[in-house]
């Protein structure tokens, strides 16, 4: 299998981070598509997957694998990991966990689009006002939860793991972790995890 | 419980026709919230969900659920339906097909807001250009897989029933059933069931 991925991407790390913990990085190669854009398509993942975006998880002789909570729960499946809980309150903890983490990441990502390709950064702008404040928003709903985090990581904590990291690598200026000590502790102890170290964005 | 939702949303439509297709609708009652925007936070739905968009279920006495994969999964397994297939290839092709329609849908959201909050549909301006041939290609796999569609509808059928919908509602200059007689004909048929016709936007 092959996943198609880019180095910055935070959905892509959520699934690298499975991989690393799911300890299935042997049977699984990994594919630097590059610069997944807004304005242009991206030939590689256009390929695989019709909506153009990473990642994309490529399977011999069966159907490319997308977005990222569907390749997630593929892999934990697989590898008989316990990523997934299998049912009740301890599943739609870890699923919600994720989609707010997912949704902070997908407003980053808009954030720095908005930013890189149409050069409004603007803190005036009402939507970069807006998106800004949800980013906020999430982060202190992370910071809530944090007390009910599971030991035994789950997709939950693997996504917000990623977005936080991802606020470290593009969002300096957001400054997370002021007021929100308890999740900056969380996420300083987790990111000594060799799943993060070797999935850590080099750029 | 309590669904939040709002007319025209078709991520909020999925979680409808899941309830339709459950046979839940008398243990769940509909809330519409009013117009969410990329420019405002909506109230009742930022006070259920740190990042404001809709649909939200509300539980009594647990935890609110976002988004829509997440909510549908949840009703499907306390409803005991079989939109979910339990493991193997069918959860996956559900699934994916899920995420195909939900990002054909994210897609078609966000060049709504484009022209409507900023004004730009323009069909010269790169992003709209992109966004738009991310729509097409997204219908263009949709009509690949509706061989393969499931007679008992899953998630999938219904995500894309969804998509589809909002296209119509939204999009009529899209014209996605040009050239696409099968998926066409696929959602003519489908749009008779009475869960499509019990959550038919009335705009």
């Amino acid at each position: 299998m092959i996943l198609l991925y880019t180095e910055a991407s935070p959905f892509a790390r959520k699934c690298r981070l499975c991989i690393a913990e799911l300890g299935a990085g042997q049977d699984i190669a990994l594919r630097d598509v590059g610069a997944v854009s807004p304005l242009a398509a991206n030939a590689a993942a256009s390929a695989q997957a019709p909506l153009g975006k990473i990642p994309v998880l490529v399977r011999p002789g069966q159907a490319a694998l997308y977005d990222s909570p569907v390749i997630c729960e593929y892999l934990d499946a697989v590898w008989q990991g316990s990523l997934f809980p299998a049912d009740g309150e301890a599943r739609w903890r870890a699923l919600a966990l994720q989609a707010l983490a997912d949704g902070a990441m997908e407003t980053a990502v808009a954030l720095r689009y908005e930013a890189v390709f149409r050069g409004n950064g603007s803190g005036d702008d009402p939507w970069v006002v807006r998106q800004t404040a949800r980013l906020t928003s999430a982060v202190d709903a992370m910071a809530r939860a944090v007390a009910d985090f599971a030991p035994a990581p789950t997709i939950g904590e693997l996504s917000v793991a990623s977005a936080l990291g991802y606020l470290d690598l593009r969002f300096e200026e957001i400054a997370w972790r002021r007021g929100q000590a308890a999740l900056a502790a969380w996420f300083d102890s987790f990111a000594a995890r060799p799943s993060m170290q070797s999935t850590a964005p080099t750029l």
